[in-house]
């Protein structure tokens, strides 16, 4: 079976040589399998300059686990998390912070509005009671890119922590965690650093986490217990995913030998651009200003057109081989476009090709 | 590179062909991947005909996530557990619930002791605040069998509800849900099934699971949630591993064509009795007595030798090719050998001779 190209925020599309990397049978207790983890929290931690500071503990599940886990083990019980909310996964830390009991403030943006750091600096001075600040970088529901090292600043500012769900930008977008204050940073497998889903992982200052035992709601998310038993015996405490891990090995090396951060993000911002001016072509208008756009996932408003249905759509595409991604937003009616994976400009551009050879198929002028 | 042979409770051996299944990128909300997601299912109920009662909730992560994921989901937070404790899958199980908050009643057994029916009883009639019973089916521990039947018919009969960690027999030891009663039964991806490690599975009682919105601690882990969004959408709330669900698709086809779980069972009791008679032969000693010994993972004594070491002896062994698992077990030095995975008694006699080699080469003369 031929695997369609994805333009999804992930899985994505991945190289043929990340998969052949889950042809071979891992022991989790074997010497081979401790070093593959032990380089591979290693050069993750290194790719955010975090070496001096942090450490990377990787965590079974998706990112989202991750999350939970980076809220539920560095949040303390009478802890209080400010979350600039403008969109899905802001949203979706809010609501996990609701499972663990921490108190929560949502300042709210709009969808289209990336988050303000004085607005958030104001509320911090404002409630010395807040401890944590929750920011999603690039909010996957539109593709917008948040200020991170702007906000990151004024978290410092006002002496709170900053916790970063770097999910969708992590290895594309720069994050040095030498300039910019974070106290934990959290992403997954299955991202631009291109590997399979399957785990995440969460790049947090070691003094923070050392002092986070007790905190956690869960065993299985408790991210200090992860990294105390990692640290003592090189191993994970329950068992790994271990061809996840071993793609995630190959597509590491990939993602160096193509010039790490600088050379992804360059590659994915060529495929924003064709993207974006391709649709454009066809008539379809993004829903974000290019200037708030992150180079990951792209929203465009739907085609105004009675005929139009994202399922078929979808299903036109599909045919030709490419895997669209459905709208998040409530009030516009939308749909997206993923600009990473091991893709370039050709497939974006045939891609592109199919979506107006679609529309034409389904009578859809625009 | 070539894959040693894992005689290990997983991540275990497994075949080329369910390897094979993973070189094919999944969209996560493509219809072709929502029609994986739930045959996979379906399978997993049928295998323990639960078709007429239990419905089957994939989750992300390895089996631990999904046994605190059955466990916080199931257990209203005004339960009170009773779990019959003969190793460390059941120490597990006790501390989740310490985690959760959760009242906990441990019914100690010796580590070479079955769990006993009538004592579990006898505690239930005692004492009507417990709520469910907790039990782990075959202990990979000591790899002991407890007798499931009886002390569902126990449970059933003191109407509680009773919660099965199944991780290292389903699909290979028989559970008929229509003639033992089990509210849910949990397992997981890289276990007798076949499949690679990344996720875990429950199958719940519907119309408990219906009733359990709102009891989980975690967003991640709850699997009321996790069950009501994949039967509206037909997809997974978070990133599927897309990758593992699709080796769990080859795998469960490999495992009809074998002959299912008595076919299974069969191959795997062959394995044990040839390792056991093979070690025997060597002067190696089992820990449990044959009757108490599930054909899934022997746990051998230690050598009595003053040259003994298990990290040489795993060394000297994994060079020929296999890889050993360490002893679970505090009080007395020993090491285990898995009986599961993709490999017969060919398989398992190379191992025998790779040990014995092993040890003459390191001079232990038993």
């Amino acid at each position: 079976m031929t695997s369609p190209i994805l333009l999804t925020p992930g899985p994505l599309t991945t190289s043929s040589q990340t998969k052949q990397a889950m042809l071979t049978d891992w022991g989790s207790w074997d010497t081979a399998f401790n070093q593959l983890t032990a380089s591979v929290c290693q050069d993750i931690t290194h790719i955010a300059q975090g070496q001096d500071t942090h450490v990377c503990v990787p965590l079974q599940g998706s990112g989202t686990f991750a999350v939970e886990a980076a809220l539920g083990t560095l949040v303390p019980r009478q802890g209080k998390v400010l979350v600039p909310n403008n969109g899905a996964y802001c949203q979706r830390m809010v609501r996990i912070l609701g499972y663990l009991g921490r108190q929560v403030l949502v300042l709210d943006h709009r969808e289209d509005e990336p988050a303000d750091p004085s607005r958030i600096e104001a509320v911090l001075a404002a409630d010395p009671t807040i401890t944590h600040v929750a920011q999603v970088h690039c909010e996957t529901g539109t593709g917008i890119l948040n200020p991170l090292h702007e906000i990151a600043l004024a978290v410092a500012r006002q002496q709170r922590s900053l916790i970063v769900d770097a999910m969708s930008s992590f290895a594309a977008l720069p994050i040095d965690l030498r300039r910019t204050p974070i106290d934990a940073l959290i992403a997954a497998s299955g991202k631009c650093l291109e590997g399979v889903p399957g785990m995440g992982f969460v790049i947090a200052r070691q003094d923070l986490l050392a002092q986070a035992a007790g905190h956690s709601h869960s065993l299985s998310l408790d991210l200090h217990d992860q990294w105390t038993y990692l640290n003592q015996t090189g191993q994970w405490r329950f068992t790994p995913p271990t061809h996840v891990m071993a793609a995630l090995r190959s597509s590491i090396d990939q993602f160096h030998a193509e010039g790490a951060t600088a050379a992804r993000g360059a590659r994915y911002r060529n495929n924003c651009n064709t993207l974006v001016q391709g649709m454009r072509a066809l008539g379809l208008q993004t829903y974000l200003p290019d200037e708030h756009q992150a180079p990951i996932i792209v929203t465009f408003h739907a085609p105004k057109h009675p005929k139009y249905q994202f399922a078929t759509l979808y299903q036109g595409v599909r045919d030709k081989g490419f895997v669209l991604y459905p709208g998040k937003l409530t009030e516009v009616e939308t749909f997206r476009v993923g600009c990473i994976g091991a893709i370039g400009e050709s497939e974006i551009s045939q891609a592109v090709h199919a979506i107006g050879q679609t529309l034409n198929e389904q009578g859809i002028q625009l």
